[in-house]
C-alpha cells in the first residue's frame, strides 16, 4: 500500500534519513509527532473497499456491572510465566514472571506483577497482623494495620526488580527463552504507605543502631539486613499498590519498599523491624543474594539494581509481519537514580541512535522508551543501552563478563540482544 | 500514650502551631518529613507489653502461584458501588462507581475504575473489531487491532471524570450518600495508545473538516462530536490501560482518550471516526450532557471538566476513632491543566491552610493531596479547594448556584463538605 506517498513526501524525506544502521529512524516521530507514512506503516486498509460490518455485539445489550472488573476473556493468555525449580520442595517456591512483551506503558498491572516466594503466599488476616519495631530503640512499638493507617503517607511510582532477574544470560550459550523467563522479574507500581523513618522516629532510634533487620510473616521468615541510612531516607512501609491494598503475592497487608534496592530486600508480609549494630547475616543475604565473582571472591550487600534496559517489543513471541515500519518499545530503569538516555541499535551495537523517552521520568522508576525501525526484512540484532543521571551506562556482555565473570547469577545488567530472523521471529542472542 | 513527648518537644512545638482553625496543622509533616508525635498519633502500642505472636500462616507453606493475581479475600468489600436508575431498561444501564474512600495514591485499580454504560458492556472479539476513519478525508481507512499496534504509541497518566459526577450535590438538601455515590464517577489510569492525529494524518484530513464524530461499538452506538483541534492535539486511541489491554468496562479493545474532557466523550469500544464540518448533534450531546442553566438557557459543548477536589479520607464510612492526629487525604484535578494548589479547611471554609501535593504533578491527571488534622473530638466541617495553573479556583456551592443554578446536573465542581460529628462519623453536608 503506497497510496498517498507523494503528499507525505516532506515528512517522508525527513524520516527516511536513518539515525543508525539497519533501519533505525529518527525519534522525531515520537518527539514531534511527525507523520508516519502509510508506505512505512502499511497498517491500514482502504475503507471504501471494506465496509464497516455491524458486529453481533452491537445487536443486543451487553453485560451488566461487575463489582470488581477483570480483563477480557480474549486476553486470557496474558498471564505470568510460572517457573519453579525442578522438584520444588513446596508449591509456592519459585517465581511467577511478568509477561513484559504483552504490556505497555510504565505501570505493571498488579495481577501481572512478578512474584518470587520462598514458601508460598501466606493468607494473612489484616486484623491479626502486627508490625513490631524493636531492638536498639527507646520504645519498642507494635503497630496494628489500623495504627499504620493513622500516620502521614506518601506515594511513589517505583520499580522492583529481583536480584536474579536476567540471570539466564549468565549461561555460556544463549538459551531459547522468552522475555518473561529472562527479564520478567521486574514490575512497577504506584506504592503508598508510611515513611519508615516516621515509624523509627516514633520508636526513637538508639544512636548505636546501624542496621534494620526486616522479617516477613511468610513461613520462610524471609529476612534481610538494611542499612539504617536507607531506612531513614526513602524507605516506605506500603499499604497500597496501584491504588488498592497491596496484593497478597506482593506482601499483603504490609510490604517494605526500598526504592531501587534488589527485590527481596523489599520484604513482603512485613512483620518485624529490629534495629541492630550489625547485619544479621541471614540465609537470604549469605547463601543467596551474594554475587560470586570470577576470582572466587564475592560481593555481599550490593543493594541498588544497576542501570538497565530491555526491548519488550519486538521480543520472542511478537513477530514482525513483513518488512516495513515498526515501533521498538522497551523499559529502562536504574536503582541509583533517573534514566537520562536510552540508545537503540539494530545492528548488534555497531551503531546507535537515541530513543524517545516517555515522561514522566522519575527516580527509581522505569521509563518507557520508543524508537522507530524501518525493517527491510533481513536479519537484525536489536539492542538497547541505558544511561542514568549518574552517568552509569549498561556494559556490553563481554565487558560485564570481564569485570565480574558469569558465575554471579545476581545483578546481571549487561546489554541484551534480540536476533530478528527473515521470518521476523525474535530470539535471545549474544552479540 | 504520651511517653516520649519530651524528646519530641522541638518538633511538637513547631507542629502544634495550627495552620488553620479547628485543628489543621502545618503541611511540614509531609514536606519535610517532620516528626508526628506519638502523643498526637496514639497509633502504636508498647511492644514489651504485647509480645509478637506466631500466627497460623507462618506455620505452614502458603499458596502457590496464580497466573493472574487477585486482591486478598479480606478485601472483598472493596468494590464498585453499582447505581442503576429505577426500572433500568437493560441490565447494563447505569453506573458502577469507584470507592474513592478505600483507595490511595493517584492510579485507580483497573478493576475499580468507574463505569458508565448506556447499553451494557459488549463482548468484543478483537480479531473482528475494526476502527474506521472516514468522512472528510482523502483516503477512508480501516484499522484492525494489528494495524493499530504498528503505529508509534504514547503513554500518559490521565483522569476520566463523568460529566455527571457529583451531580447529587445539586439536590436542595444534602443527601445521606457515600463518596462513591456522590464523587465516584472519577478514575485515573496510565493510558497507552496511538495519537489520534497520527491516524488522521494517515487518512489525510480535508481542509474543510472541523469536527470528528466518534462512535462506540456498544448496542447504544454511543456517539459524540469532538472538535478537530482537540483530536489533533492530545487525543489518544488507547489500546492499554495501566499496562495491560483496556478493560472491557472501559472500552476493550479500543478507547478514545480526550485528556480533561468530560467522560463520555472518551468513547469506549471505539469503532468509527467521521470527519465533518459540523457536530452531529447526537442524543448524547443534546438530550444529555448539556447543562441547563437557571435562566432556562443551556450550555452545550462544555468539554473540559473544571478544577475540582474531594477529600477521600475521612469520608462517609471512614470514621475518626477518637481525638488525635489524622491525615486528611484527597484528590484534586483539572481538565484545563495542572493542579497548582489545594487548600483545606476544618471549619467549613472560615479558615484555610495549604495541603501537601504528592508529585508527580501532571496535566489533566489527579494529584493526591494530604493535610494534617489534630481532631479535638468536636464537630468539624472538612473542605478542600483546588486551584489549577490557569488560576481557576473551585467555587463555593453558593457562588456555583448563583452563577449556574442547580438544575444542570453536569459539571458540578463546587467545594464539597464532610461534616464530622462527635462520634467521628463523616456525612455529606452543605456548608
Amino acid at each position: 500500500m503506497t497510496k498517498g506517498r507523494s503528499r507525505l513526501a516532506p515528512s517522508l524525506s525527513k524520516q527516511s534519513d536513518p539515525a543508525a544502521g539497519n533501519g533505525i529512524l529518527s525519534r522525531r516521530i515520537f518527539l514531534e509527532g511527525a507523520l508516519v507514512t502509510s508506505a512505512a506503516c502499511a497498517g491500514a486498509s482502504d475503507a471504501s473497499a471494506e465496509p464497516l460490518a455491524m458486529q453481533s455485539w452491537m445487536k443486543e445489550p451487553g453485560a451488566g456491572f461487575a463489582p470488581y472488573g477483570q480483563p477480557s476473556h480474549f486476553e486470557d493468555k496474558v498471564v505470568r510465566a510460572v517457573l519453579s525449580p525442578p522438584n520444588p520442595p513446596l508449591p509456592g517456591v519459585g517465581t511467577a514472571r511478568t509477561p513484559l512483551h504483552l504490556l505497555e506503558g510504565m505501570i505493571t498491572p498488579s495481577g501481572l506483577h512478578f512474584e518470587r516466594s520462598h514458601s508460598g503466599i501466606p493468607d494473612i488476616d489484616p486484623d491479626q497482623h502486627r508490625l513490631v519495631v524493636h531492638g536498639l530503640v527507646r520504645r519498642p512499638l507494635v503497630f496494628t494495620l489500623e495504627a499504620l493507617h493513622r500516620y502521614p503517607m506518601q506515594s511513589r511510582i517505583a520499580f522492583i526488580e529481583c536480584a536474579g532477574n536476567s540471570g539466564a544470560l549468565n549461561a555460556p550459550q544463549a538459551q531459547p527463552l522468552g522475555i518473561a523467563a529472562i527479564h520478567g522479574l521486574l514490575g512497577c507500581s504506584e506504592w503508598t504507605g508510611v515513611k519508615l523513618s516516621t515509624l523509627l522516629d516514633e520508636a526513637g532510634v538508639d544512636p548505636s543502631a546501624r542496621w534494620v533487620i526486616a522479617e516477613g510473616a511468610d513461613a520462610a521468615g524471609m529476612s534481610r539486613s538494611i542499612p539504617l541510612a536507607k531506612a531513614m531516607d526513602d524507605a516506605l512501609v506500603c499499604l497500597y499498590q496501584n491504588g488498592e491494598a497491596v496484593r497478597p503475592s506482593n506482601g499483603y497487608p504490609v510490604r517494605l519498599l526500598l526504592p531501587g534496592f534488589e527485590g527481596n530486600m523489599n520484604v513482603k508480609w512485613l512483620r518485624r523491624l529490629k534495629l541492630t549494630t550489625s547485619p544479621a547475616m541471614t540465609k537470604d543475604e549469605t547463601s543467596k543474594y551474594t554475587i560470586l565473582l570470577k576470582d572466587d571472591k564475592a560481593w555481599q550487600f550490593v543493594f541498588p539494581m544497576e542501570v538497565k534496559s530491555v526491548i519488550t517489543r519486538p521480543a520472542p513471541g511478537i513477530r514482525l509481519r513483513g518488512p516495513g515500519f515498526y515501533e521498538i518499545s522497551g523499559l529502562a530503569w536504574s536503582g541509583n537514580g533517573s534514566i537520562r538516555q536510552v540508545d537503540v541499535s539494530a545492528d548488534g551495537g555497531q551503531s546507535w541512535a537515541p530513543a524517545a523517552l516517555q515522561g514522566p521520568i522519575l527516580p527509581k522508576a522505569p521509563v518507557r522508551f520508543r524508537a522507530a525501525l524501518q525493517w527491510d526484512g533481513g536479519p537484525a540484532v536489536l539492542q538497547s543501552r541505558a544511561m542514568d543521571d549518574n552517568g552509569m551506562v549498561q556494559p556490553t556482555r563481554a565487558s560485564f563478563a570481564a569485570e565480574r565473570g558469569l558465575r554471579g547469577v545476581y545483578h546481571y545488567n549487561a546489554i541484551a540482544s534480540w536476533h530478528i530472523d527473515e521470518r521476523g521471529e525474535a530470539t535471545n542472542a549474544y552479540a
